[in-house]
């Protein structure tokens, strides 16, 4: 708890590939018994074809699987590079040690017992978590399945799946053991290979960032896929997904994240609190990371597959070339939903395919070369359409009808592929007779072909999206001026006279130390004291009570709008205090009346920031009122805040519309309102002190007429 | 086009029964060359095991396959109960028409050559259609792939798709005879079994109408899945569907709908014009008509499989047993998002399955048996949470695990659903391992698995809200009084004076006929008469230019808000009449300006229709102002509207939440919107001249209180 979020683990990426390439692993709990977890583990070791030296740890047998056994640790002739442990958990902690002091770094603890069974359990894996930081061990586990990793140099299964999965790439990380056994049966059954596999359990020390950052600088992944179920750090995540996500050695990252977080507590101060905490949180952190939010397994390989060729398309054009005219328009439409582009012909492709096609046949996108089309057919459409500048993609569609000659279609496809310096995706539909043609692609060309053109287009449409985000630059936000010092005393002075929820004027005075246009507003204590802020700062003016306890002002008689003359204020402000008395009791806290120049009618919107012990601070933003109360139309994303983010997470809430102008209204200034949110993240990323904050509303004026402060409130944590 | 569109087919159901069991059949066309079509669909016939008698065609040929040939039509001894046909198009006609003098009723037209090549082909269509209608035949297709019918006492195989499907519970009918082709092997490789298989092709006389019927009196057809890309008809989609879906025989259909129509012209006339037209028209279409629909093919058999136990569950609470804790999260994760419940469990059950099961287990639901259960643990599980009656359906989740027993885990599966009487749906997770479990629960218990929990659960909300739909009954509309005959004077007026679009004051002339509560309003055409007539009503009034050609009245000046007396009104009129010569012309047709009670505010709608030719009225509803114009958020119904369907489209829109009142507002009169919508569905059903219509805004008070409307615009088609 006392561990500060935002900050990612700094274990070096290269500390874990001695995990998965040791050069002598030893089984703790090896046994001779078939069917038990110690000599599964053996067994796959020997059968993966491991290219090191497995050594079995058991006082009781001789040999395990042929394999002379050792006692114990000590009667071991070397220390081993990695130790698997399949002992019962009581006596974990205490292998570990003894390993750890012949000189061991890296364990597998396959054992259960541990924080999945509460109490002495969670006791037990805290323990050992304190062991692995104390001696600068790396443990996967405890509760784990192992871990595999495929490369012929290694060839390791150390794990008890029932097999070693085939050599491909995609590297594959799960925090459930049980969906490691699943997939890896599923995955053999629709032929997918992997580079590495893990499953991390319980993450006593090794984390889902650690192993991201793993399969990140493995050569032979080239796509990293995960299922998670609690994320074990926001930012850290963020940070090493956008690092995974960009530059030269771009890998994508496809999640399953399962496990909402309950809703937010409907007693949270404020709007923030009550709105995070759903899921949309994640998709939002997803989002900002560059990670592929995928909803279950089959969609996971269906997206995963596409990524097995690595080119990535220059931009979302896209053409299709099919035999029947059905799944041609089920393709389009897919091409369609999922943003994508139908590509327009060239003129000279016109003509090519023109003069090639039979009359029957459609030259435009989709190109239809109809049910008789041999492979001749298919390469002369191929060839001007690959051969268009004006197209980025192309998917290819087979029918296996009566004419159709599968075989030279696919190898026209692969020839294709391998020339034409764009992605090509061919989808064979059905499933039997157009096997030999899968069979072709996957084992000449290293191709992958889909059974229907939604799911093609649908991982085209991703493979699209990531290409964009990898090319956009991951710029650090601007830096403002700011007072931090100032705000650093008035947060000790507000702690000190033990007020963790600011008043107004004060939480204004913070906003205005960060460089944010805050309206014109001071603090009354009498009438006429009220009265005479008014004449200085001219009228009309807002009232609006000012007491420690008092957090609904509204709902207490504590605002008046709109007042014109010294006169008004003076009767409002006697009314107002009788009225907060009246609600609140007679002994409430009043402060004053903060009077407030009344602002222009702009476009209200909501700034908000609510801290998460895993997350570090949420920013959220939104158009104010209904749209945010009633429609929850609100978006979040993590502090702090890239350059890009804050434009990006205006943009995103559903009436983003309402920002451009409709009905003849000037666009609003956007800039400023990102401007606003960059300074946001500034403030809370260097006040840890802030634990919720709202700004409602942010009144925001025509574009370059900036943005204004009305009303604010900040919440600070409790000292802990 | 001059048909009368939301007329359904009058073909009787039975008139196809034929089509599917013909005692024998001919083919036209028959070759003995292998790999044509015309020996293709012999063979099929063959191999198919059709028990009737087959009787090929063919002046050059003595047998075909082992069959003696026919010469010609007239050289059969009886003539066929069907004829398929695979000649070339130019002689089709005259072949049909020479098998209909011989008595021939049914036909099957393979042959491709017609609509989809245009021009001659067109013309070709046409007059078979023509041929059908004039001597009362049936005829499937041209440029289909056939019929099949897997029922024993048939085994026809009326089509050249490569091999005969297994027989199930699934029919089948498709636009594209391609994707028949690949979903015939698809389904092969999945194991999936048909009981009627169609491919309608141009549909010149049976369309997907009279096939759905037909499907729908099937015995053996369980659920009907439909490819299509564009509907004959809306009206009669939905009412055909809507039969289909519900009573004793229910059945549910799953739709694949692709080919989206062009966005509405920019344009058009009315805001229900700009904004129908899109996809989401076709959502609420099958909305609707309780047709689910399906993105893909892969989702399509996904959702099809959860529907081959007939069983429908009784509400949405559904419980979850598991040996794994990942897949339970998942499952629990697709049962939320998928708005199911999950069950809360009787305090019997859960003393129950605290007795039973391990303590390192969970009894809450879902249900984790832990790793090493075996078939006695589930069936204990099962038991408990089976008898549970706060429990609706189940999903069962097996990972295969060391100690899994999957066979008998699978027979303790399938009794507990022959026994329980809810359903139970198996998810055996993987593929290779757990496949001898799949087939258990396959060949013993005719229950179909899933692979991964979240399509499981997916399948099941599917077929909740089947079952909630097939149980909610379809009531008519009440029936309002109206003065239908004076609209239609007032129409024919009108129309007589050539105008089409009705001017504001004509528009609310029909909505009073209708029985909407109307704004006064009168119609006043010098300045003192728009005095006389402010005084006569009240202030403050609303002005409004009239004149037939004046559209958009704001944008020339043509509106005044807020009158609020004599003065204010005669000075209005003068500025009002100069603006709008200055904007429109000195010559531009002035009626005069509509003098109207400035309404109390209100929360302002908008209902709208649009008349599309093969939709007929379609309704449009949503909040008026941005709500509609930039965030299009809209809903669509095909008039005539049921009872209950006005209140589903006016809950349908996004910011529905604003109607029920928020922010201390009261809630607003939902039932006097939907009564409105309902008496909009009764005027344009009587009225079809009426092409267009806008009532914006009809602004709506608290409830109780009623809906108003303050405006509204009336376009009559021209006379065709």
């Amino acid at each position: 708890m006392s561990d500060q979020p935002g900050l990612p683990a700094d274990r070096p990426s290269a500390d874990l590939e001695r995990l998965f390439a040791p050069r002598s692993i030893a089984v703790l709990g090896a046994s001779r018994s078939p069917g038990t977890v110690g000599n599964a583990v053996v067994r796959n070791l020997i059968l993966g074809g491991y290219t090191g030296v497995i050594q079995p740890v058991n006082p009781n047998a001789a040999a395990i699987l042929g394999i002379r056994c050792a006692p114990n640790i000590a009667a071991l002739p070397e220390p081993p590079d990695l130790v698997v442990i399949v002992l019962p958990a009581a006596i974990v902690e205490q292998s570990v040690a003894e390993c750890a002091d012949r000189g061991t770094r890296h364990f597998v603890v396959i054992s259960a017992g541990f924080k999945e069974t509460g109490g002495e359990g969670a006791q037990r894996e805290q323990r050992l978590r304190e062991l692995a930081r104390r001696r600068g061990l790396s443990i996967l586990g405890p509760n784990c399945l192992g871990v595999i990793n495929t490369d012929a140099h290694v060839c390791m299964n150390a794990s008890f799946a029932r097999e070693m999965p085939r050599a491909g790439g995609l590297g594959l990380i799960s925090q459930s053991g049980a969906l490691c056994t699943a997939i890896l049966d599923y995955a053999k059954g629709r032929g997918f290979g992997f580079s590495r596999f893990v499953s991390f359990g319980n993450k006593v020390d090794i984390s889902e960032i650690d192993l991201l950052r793993a399969l990140a600088s493995d050569p032979q992944t080239r796509a990293i896929l995960m299922y998670v179920e609690e994320l074990s750090s926001g930012p850290a995540f963020v940070e090493t997904a956008q690092a995974i996500t960009h530059g030269a050695n771009a890998k994508p990252i496809l999640a399953i994240k399962t496990g909402r977080t309950p809703q937010g507590a409907a007693a949270a101060a404020s709007h923030t609190g009550s709105l995070a905490g759903s899921d949309e949180v994640y998709d939002a952190i997803m989002t900002q990371a560059g990670v592929v939010r995928i909803e279950s397994v089959e969609e996971l390989f269906d997206v995963a597959q596409v990524f097995i060729d690595p080119m990535l398309p220059k931009g979302r054009r896209t053409a299709i070339v099919t035999n029947a005219g059905g799944p041609g328009i089920m393709a389009t439409d897919a091409c369609i939903r999922h943003g994508l582009q139908l590509a327009k012909f060239q003129e000279y492709t016109t003509k090519s395919l023109k003069f090639q096609m039979p009359p029957t046949g459609s030259i435009r996108n989709p190109v239809d070369v109809i049910g008789d089309a041999k492979h001749d057919r298919y390469r002369a459409a191929l060839d001007a359409v690959t051969s268009d500048e004006g197209v980025d993609q192309i998917l290819v569609i087979v029918t296996p009808q009566t004419m159709t000659d599968v075989i030279e279609i696919a190898q026209v496809i692969g020839e294709t592929r391998e020339f034409c310096g764009k992605p090509v995706l061919p989808c064979l539909m059905g499933m039997a007779d157009v096997s030999p043609g899968v069979e072709l692609l996957q084992s000449k060309f290293g191709m992958s072909t889909y059974t229907f053109p939604e799911n093609a287009m649908r991982a085209m449409a991703v493979k699209c999206r990531f290409a964009e985000w990898t090319r956009a630059p991951l710029r650090e936000a601007r830096r403002f001026e700011a007072d931090r010092a100032a705000v650093e005393r008035l947060f000790d002075e507000e702690t000190a006279a033990g007020r963790h929820q600011l008043v107004e004027a004060r939480a204004l005075e913070v906003f205005r130390a960060y460089g944010f246009t805050v309206a014109p507003s001071e603090l009354a204590r009498t009438a006429d004291e009220a009265a005479a802020a008014a004449e200085k700062m001219g009228f009309p003016v807002v009232m609006k009570i000012s007491g420690p306890t008092i957090l609904h002002k509204t709902d207490v008689g504590g605002v008046k709008l709109n007042l014109r003359d010294a006169g008004a204020v003076r009767d409002a402000y006697a009314g107002m205090i009788e009225s907060v008395r009246e609600k609140m009791g007679a002994d409430v806290d009043i402060w004053g009346v903060l009077i407030q120049k009344m602002l222009p009618p702009g476009k209200e919107t909501i700034l908000g920031v609510t801290r998460d012990e895993k997350f570090g601070p949420l920013l959220m933003f939104g158009l104010g009122g209904i749209y945010t109360e009633a429609l929850r139309d609100v978006s979040f994303r993590l502090a702090p805040l890239r350059e890009n983010v804050a434009t990006e997470m205006v943009r995103s809430i559903r009436s983003y519309k309402l920002l451009e102008g409709v009905r003849g209204e000037p666009p609003s200034d956007l800039a400023a309102v990102a401007e606003s949110l960059l300074r946001l993240s500034q403030l809370v990323t260097q006040h840890p002190r802030i634990r919720e904050l709202d700004v409602n509303p942010l009144l925001v004026y025509a574009k370059g007429k900036g943005a204004v402060v009305a009303d604010a409130r900040i919440i600070l944590g409790t000292a802990e």
